[in-house]
């Protein structure tokens, strides 16, 4: 859309369905709303937990499995399944996250794929005892690098940021040393949207000695990633979010190109190894970002990846950003003029420039209100103890699903 | 069928197709076949490498897509996808591995499954520095434990025995010791099909006081499995061989009861903690089989997990086994009889009772031998370096597949 009227509109003091409305009838991505299956009855302000369904997912699924599994059974493993998870890998890294191929590749769970690199990176800094993450990090995350810490000796040093922003060079700097090997974040925060200084917080954990590990979870298909430009080194993320490739399906591991030759992962499986078929003695890993591969890749899920990939690609992430900043930006200006009387505060960044696809509302009865909402059809999330969040997925989510969203919560208070 | 029939007419000296038809016809269980897609033009033999389509899998997989995640969207988690691990796992434990319900949930890759729960076991035995396993165990077993080896400065003990057989108690008694942290094998071999003696070689482990972790891939599904009262400890196995469950569907961990409180699995993740959702601080891990979990669950690849296992559980495992008997009985006796004198050798053991579902048959020109087989629709496996595999699924394969099989190799030699 243009900016020039959509930010006028955004700023706009008179408030009502009608300008949302107008925002939807420029909205240059409108048209990917009709690439999903879409009950139009529903709210849907959660895809950042669980992405909507595309229509050409439906059509892949049903081709992979009644022409690949049903009829070419185990000769389709050799007709592209085996090449499944490097180029839909490739494909996400190129569209969305600023990676040159050969870096990419699509494997096991988000939790999996983040315990294979971050036991990869603290193998290649022996001697250090330090792990730095945030506070407020992912669950999964924090428990993962809890684990690892136990299992090697190492203390996890937190970051104890403003819960609505996330960790702040400043503060990074502030904790990394000679003892760190490893600083990892989320690049968007999950609960605030706060987007983190990719390349200072690299650059100060380079000047530290220490690798980097990015969660881009709510990131990937939703924020642009410069993951080569940025210096990072190493990153995980979930595709069944803003990637809208379903329940459960697998995340996606990143390995700088120059890191890989060094880089060993812990679970050493067939696949992750030199010519698998061959089924030689002693592991030989694969050349390349391949050796993070562990088991046999799960066909269906990585179908369903490449197609949600293939939309992303096709709106454009930069078209998808700027959609996700202007959703964004009107969820704000509505809870500030229609909420906050009703006792609701914004807990994400205020400049989109620091802020991802969602918006964090807090009030001491978010629990309370997100199960009111849902039952009136609108699906936001609950984020312990006190946020109702309301993903906007730029592919599916209208200006007017933003402002019913805002307006039944207000009718509730 | 009627087990004096069966054994009669496979052991008939006048082999002819007809006798194949006539067992097919007798065959109990040939209704099962049109449970599945079947394209009649296919021999497929290699059902244990990837097992064919159940018809209700199309329709169980449209609906979870369509109406569950196209519909429901994140609700659909508290309408019966968090359970389906445990779910599915029990319906699998009850129905084919002779493990009563709480001890069985699916999960990861084959892979990451077997390292968590090799990981885990060498845990609770620490001082110990050896693993015994068959040097003709699966590769990615071999691989997972060089790497977990490695990790912790542990010893690989390979037993080496016939590779027409597998593990045998007395070989494993002559191995293991004081230093003996954990014996892992696979029950049925992947090239021989041997059935290790789960019950003798459990309690050889546990005199020597390690622990027991079985790969039942190439049982599950096809041999029954007693692993409650066979005193095995731990368990893996894979879900898209006999269990029908698709290309790299999810595998299932298997935890005895009673050692589930001491177990540790390495990978820490959210849904392997006590209440996830509350997100909060510390890993506390969730009671019972559930702590082997780690990242969110694959559901369309559980649907098709729970789809696979309903068939098993509907034909009966004794039924299916019954079968399996039957065919490979059938196999071997047509190798011997018009196979042997083209070179060909059976590999597997000659006493069904210690026999899974596939027959190994030894060639010098095996590798070209399978090319050749393929490009005439008889699909076996190939295994190096002299190898040609005949999966005989007993759900889905005829006793005519098997004798077409055959004579497609007869006429190449």
């Amino acid at each position: 859309m243009s900016r020039v009227v959509s930010e006028s509109l955004i700023k706009s003091q008179e408030h009502d369905r009608n300008y949302a409305k107008a925002l939807d009838d420029v909205d240059p991505l409108r048209v990917f709303r009709d690439r999903f299956v879409i009950d139009d009855e529903l709210v849907y302000l959660d895809g950042n937990s669980l992405g909507r369904l595309p229509r050409a997912t439906v059509e892949r699924l049903q081709r992979v499995v009644a022409e690949q599994w049903g009829r070419r059974l185990i000769r389709a493993w050799d007709e592209g399944w085996l090449e499944l998870p490097i180029e839909v890998g490739d494909r996400l890294g190129t569209a969305a996250l600023g990676a040159a191929p050969g870096q990419t590749i699509v494997g096991d769970s988000t939790t999996v794929c983040f315990y294979k690199l971050a036991s990869a990176a603290l193998d290649l800094r022996p001697g250090r005892n330090q792990i730095v993450t945030d506070y407020d990090n992912f669950p999964t995350d924090r428990y993962v690098l809890e684990g690892l810490g136990r299992d090697r000796g190492l203390e996890l040093v937190f970051l104890r940021g403003d819960p609505s922003y996330g960790p702040m060079p400043g503060d990074v700097l502030n904790l990394v040393g000679g003892q760190t090997a490893l600083v990892t974040f989320s690049h968007v925060s999950y609960r605030s949207a706060h987007i983190a200084d990719m390349a200072q917080i690299s650059e100060i954990a380079h000047g530290a000695g220490a690798l980097t590990l990015w969660d881009l979870s709510h990131s990937a298909g939703s924020v642009p990633v410069q993951l080569d430009a940025d210096g990072a080194d190493l990153a995980v993320g979930c595709t069944y979010k803003y990637l809208n490739a379903g329940p459960g399906a697998p995340a996606f591991m990143y390995a700088r190109a120059d890191l890989q030759a060094q880089l060993r992962q812990p679970i050493w499986g067939w696949l992750g190894r030199r010519n698998p078929f061959e089924m030689e003695h002693g592991y030989d890993p694969a050349p390349g970002v391949t050796a993070l591969l562990s088991g046999t890749p799960p066909v269906l899920a990585l179908s369903a990846v490449d197609e949600g990939v293939g939309l992303v690609e096709e709106a454009g992430i930069e078209r998808i950003r700027a959609k996700g900043v202007a959703l964004t930006e009107f969820a704000i200006g509505l809870a500030d003029a229609r909420l906050a009387e009703g006792g609701v505060s914004v807990a994400s960044p205020r400049d989109p420039a620091h802020r991802g696809a969602h918006v964090a509302l807090v009030h001491p009865a978010a629990k309370r209100l997100c199960a009111a909402l849902i039952k009136r059809g609108v699906i936001p999330d609950f984020r312990r103890p006190d946020v109702i969040r309301f993903g906007l997925s730029p592919l599916t989510t209208r200006f007017t699903d933003v402002w019913d969203g805002v307006e039944t919560l207000r009718t509730l208070l």
